[in-house]
């Protein structure tokens, strides 16, 4: 179905569960910011509010003050990755089934969904929305078990794939994360509740404190009697996402059991080493690729600048037409300042290369600005295959890298010289190499390889306001 | 589960489905001004627009144009008759089963479906909404029959209470109207297209053709083959409501197999003959009881005045901080001509009364006006028990005729005579009176009473843009 | 410059004196939909808040109940009647002179506004506006008189043409009507509070007194010492726009001394012993002309019938690019009762006819409902000029009138008779015939004709929320 | 009056004329996010939109393509420096006088407004807004001279304080800069178009050339003729605004003939020299002080660190109830790096500080983050004067440097040691330190200073959609 790129939350033991999960969604703005959702429980009734947009204009302060009552609280954030992405499919999803209410959001993307759809259709169910939080709620109403805990640990049974799942009943808070361990889930305490959150970065926001990840294939359960784990009963070896660490977590997170911005670090000092530059100064495709770029200037001994200046204001833009204008669309973003290139050999240092078209365009605004030479780094391998498990690398075609080679690459972009980070390179930065999954740079996909990935959308009505 | 007070509309065989379907939405704004939503098939693929507010401002241009593409639609204006009224419960309600896609929208109130639900809960089946149309949805998913009209068949057959649907699929419009008949569903022709509506105005704007009603039970199938006739195979006595002639229906429709004009111009011509009146002239409430009261006027001989001039503006004011003013929200819709009552006895003829708040108000603005004595004249007999079949008459704790004779009504009112329509009088107007509903008036519930009518809701999430 | 026909309301020592604004803004909404502006003022300090759209939508809660402080306001419901109508032009204007802040709100139009524009901008005057009430404010800012009331008389006596004014000062509320009278201006009482509007309808709603029209020529000063009347020094003719009657104001209004209801019934008596039908039953086009029918019907012996359904939900509909539907944006607002019509011989009663399309139109859908006969009845006289005092009556290119004769528009209307009351029978209807100004249809203009008339609007900017 | 520091942009000759204004604003969005508008004309007609917002939601498409036409533009961000600041105030100001149309829009604030607007009251002029801009247009309205342009220098000769002021009319851009030269306006080319905005960035977006500043008191004319350069006839000392070298202006901006980032990265060396410190690393509070901190960092040996991130996605939120919530409004906007703090004496570079309320709260979070040390390095003096030169530099009792010394700040901050740029090191590192404005740090005021100089708002009416 959907590769749904999201940032969950929850909170179980805390009077103002609605509140602290919006700021929580706040901090994870970065992981989705098509639609967002809260739904919060009193103890015998939930509620849930979504709308489209950013985490600020979702939430009135009567949805946070009002509606949303009650001290056990989840939430989500949603990236669209495909064209399919109405309300219908906005999260947390909210449901009835046998058990009373329950509402779900989940981060990850489940690759055998079709054929669980398939088989649940088959059997008589409906579905109303693309996403695969729908696929495992029909599931968890399936079950034959006597308790929702053993019911949802039945349906995650059947499921393969990247998740995250926060469940929110009337009186329990319920997180669980895939036993490959594909996307990071963080456990924490903020005084006397439990929180759990995407990203560590949510627990700063409101002062939490970050105590471990869910384990691979964990699943805590909190509720007044206090926090239990179990297990899904499914081993697998691990494959924690790599490109969290390369692109998508915030470097203030903790994430996978270590900083980010320590990581991110470690991939620009690897890169100078295994390919250095002759030049005057680096500099960083901001705001992502700062922190390898520091690592790169630090380990080279070559000046980190600030060379490009970015515009914050920047949103939906009537630019199209105007579009004969050389670079438009990168000028609107970027601007380099022009005294530091005058006349210097630089070295750009970016995280990651999909299909290389800003890259060229910004190339082509430092020779503007005087630039001589230009070095392109990139503080990751070459990604040339598509993912499966939740980040929007799409299909082959689009991956400049998948038919180029690094000259061609190097020619395409017109940049003087271009070295990518090896894959032996990227793994010396994480603690337990094995533990990762590098599909997207190697092709070697830890789970079966799903056929017909992307045809899968049903036209799904949307709901406006 | 909800009652759903609403308008439906369907065509089939016509390349501005989606613009003949809004039109027939908008000439039946009257029966549900909460929601809107249409959804059509391109032969392939059904796509749906929904969103809270009126016909005209939930639709943009681009939907009717692009988005809303192919040759078949249904539509679907909604009147919310419980506070549970989110963007959840708008329809049409578009899922996908096992025979694809599916689309239904629906006008009635299913009385077994708290047990249908529960029923299913217990196999395995969540809901999303708390609309009956998801009922059925479910009920269709899960029979074993092998074509789609016989899914329908086989789900209408196990539910009881006052339903019409329209169905959409990828290549066909199926309608159906229950075995009693409760609710109008008329079937037109418009070139080549069929069309089917709650009320005959639906036609005339598209310049449709009036054909039948369907028949009670009746299913019809629509697609390229043509048209079939089925039955669902439950045979009930008709229960037709008798109050879409009194109030509900426009008096430009023709309904149950009568024009809404003749049959309201009866029941005033009868009320004039069972409680004449010593007046000067006679007024209608506009603009429900207009009709009426002409047709009072003309058989009393007492002339037929316009006496209340209603504001068309009228929508959500902030008034209330400021009803210390007498009769302010009263004073706000009606203003009385007062050149027309000085000195004079009125007949104020009604259509049919509630709670009687407004009515004692605007009684009390005749008098300031200058009428001498006011005469209360009420074209349908007291009405004393709630419904279940869909009109939004609650419980009887809210029915002023529940607990006060006419005697004291008419004190309460303040009115000089007080006198409704007997429920005989009421039925000489019809066709055949045995076809009938009639329990908002005697109490005589053509099904079972179902218990804990009003105790369904659960907590559904609401959706925002 | 603009013609500015509009609703205007005042209110002076009244602790809910922006809500009483809001109420009778809202009984004059027929008098402009385009714009909505009330200025309160709290004794020192004068606020506003303007809006384009009906006045339901243009206030908060907010500005009511926090925003628009203090006991003396005005009001103002702005009706569009050219294509420079952005939220510039929306009143009250508020400004400040060298008497501190005054706001002003307008209802009529300014002949001589562009000379007296062309003499202050050689003077040094900057226009931001395209509205007669900034003309106006200019020449009170200029005025070399000691008081503000003495200042808006000398203004005022250099101004021709039509106008009803109300100015708040910061302790003051000022009110004032042309030397001609051609607009109403109506005073009134609310316990201790002075009231003025448009129509007495405003007055009913806020439960207020009406005591007399505004003199032609008067200017009312009301204040915490009570209520001053003073003179315009410029005597005329009166020239009651007699519109006002036929069409404009509503029913339940009392303008020139004289109740609206009453007179509109008498043309339509008038109009049935000038212009007899055969016919079987009379009907109105709804609902501006429903008391003239009464009145046709009431003098011809001739049954009124309620033919024509109208749809009241009607706004902004996608319909133009499905215009090749025959009639159908008069559809979508009118639907006959078929029953009503089929064999009959019909009189079709309308207020006044401007360029005709509507009325063919509903004539092809009467006799599409069955109708044998129709007869065209119209309760005024053919509109052959243009207006220059506010009504918007355009370019004589546009009035059907002015280049058909009555048996070519009967023929263009495709109607079996037609007839127009004569200017002696309409003149017959109102206390004092030469108190009225009959240009549209005679010609004969009270004031010189304005050259150039349409050709005055400077682009004006916009401006948006 | 108001201050108004804004963002101005300005094209004669260009096609795309709205176009590129509408990027140029979108470059200049940090100079005022209150509201936007643009003037444009096609030779004969100035057309104007104006709105609340950024400038990506005030214009439509429509707006850009279809309303705002012709070959000259001017364009007016706007930043709210007063509580007075509805739609009313937004610019370009459009209006009429005896040269036809006329838009302005302007960058400063005019000390002497308030004694020219009672001056002009008294000779019967009257004001609909609180801006300068339109005082100025008043002058020019009354000026006697002939030409447009003489009028300009004429009412610019009677005007003090800062300007720079962008006109349109019909066939002119007219832009001008006050004789003291306070803010910036730069000069540039675009093919054969002539750009003028106040800062160069606005140049780089739409890939035209910047050429030069214009010159204090200069006033350049535009039209079909060519460019013609003249002078306002006073003459007075240079005053540029030092402040927008150390915080206002972007860095890739190029103001007063200099490198915006050359001035701050010296402004950061200099500092390093005057106030070095024992430390670990040098961070900066995103993103303003980035370019100082980096020139601190290179002066004094000691790294450059990326140690706080900034959330992009603040907007407005529904905190305050929450604030009880320690540093609650920071958290939501910075998050520390932790493992970068850990045990390190940090370098915290700041640009200037007002009250010192969030630098207060960082330094708790680096504390909380495991920083040992924490060194306030200021790249500019203590702020202990209010400016009056379009600077929201308030009133000296909110200014912390007013009250306290620098060890009192320390103490306030809790910081380890604190120090700021001395106003000597500041002015060494533009080229020409007597052309720079130093008052907001000693109080030295190159004009007379204004009295009751925050008295002046009157209440202006705000407009709504």
């Amino acid at each position: 179905m959907m590769k749904e790129f999201c940032g969950i939350f929850g909170i179980c033991g805390d009077v103002e569960a609605a509140r602290r999960t919006y700021l929580g969604l706040y901090a994870l703005q970065h992981r989705g910011q098509e639609s967002s959702g809260i739904a919060a429980s009193d103890g015998s009734k939930i509620t849930a509010c979504r709308g489209m947009g950013l985490v600020r204009s979702v939430f009135s302060k009567e949805d946070l003050f009002d509606r949303l009552r009650g001290t056990i609280a989840i939430g989500h954030n949603r990236y669209s990755t495909t064209g399919c992405s109405g309300l219908e499919n906005a999260q947390p999803l909210l449901t009835k089934f046998k058990g009373g209410q329950i509402a779900a959001a989940h981060n990850g993307n489940i690759i055998n969904a079709r054929e669980l759809r398939a088989m649940m259709e088959e059997g008589g169910s409906i579905f109303q929305t693309t996403s695969d939080t729908e696929t495992v709620l029909h599931l968890i109403a399936r079950s034959r078990k006597e308790t929702i805990e053993d019911m949802i640990i039945d349906a995650l049974s059947q499921v393969d794939g990247a998740y995250c799942f926060v469940f929110l009943t009337a009186n329990r808070l319920i997180a669980a994360r895939d036993p490959r361990g594909f996307r990071p889930l963080c456990l924490g305490r903020k005084d006397d509740a439990v929180v759990v959150a995407s990203e560590s970065c949510a627990f700063d926001i409101i002062d939490a404190e970050y105590l471990r990840d869910l384990e691979p294939g964990e699943m805590i359960v909190v509720d007044e009697e206090g926090v239990r784990s179990r297990r899904v009963p499914v081993i697998h070896d691990h494959s924690f996402c790599i490109f969290e660490y390369i692109y998508f977590s915030r470097p203030d997170s903790i994430i996978f059991g270590d900083k980010v911005d320590k990581i991110r670090r470690k991939l620009g000092k690897q890169l100078a080493k295994e390919a250095p530059a002759a030049a005057d100064l680096v500099i960083a495709i901001p705001h992502s690729a700062n922190t390898s770029a520091l690592g790169y200037a630090r380990s080279s001994g070559i000046p980190f600048e600030i060379g490009l200046i970015r515009n914050h204001y920047v949103g939906r833009t009537f630019i199209e037409p105007l579009q004969q204008e050389r670079d438009l669309d990168v000028r609107i973003k970027f601007n380099p300042v022009s005294g530091v290139f005058k006349g210097k050999r630089v070295v750009v240092v970016e995280d990651s290369i999909v299909r290389g078209t800003t890259l060229k365009q910004i190339i082509r605004l430092l020779r503007g600005a005087g630039a001589r030479e230009v070095h392109v780094r990139v503080s990751s391998p070459p990604v040339k295959s598509p993912c499966f498990y939740g980040i929007d690398i799409s299909t082959s075609t689009e991956l400049i890298a998948a038919s180029l080679s690094v000259d061609e690459i190097r020619d395409h972009l017109a940049a003087d010289s271009m070295a990518y980070l090896s894959v032996e390179g990227m793994l010396k930065t994480v603690a337990r190499k094995s533990d990762y999954c590098t599909a997207c740079f190697t092709g070697n996909y830890p789970t079966a390889v799903p056929e017909d990935f992307h045809k899968n959308c049903f036209g799904c009505g949307e709901r406006k306001l």
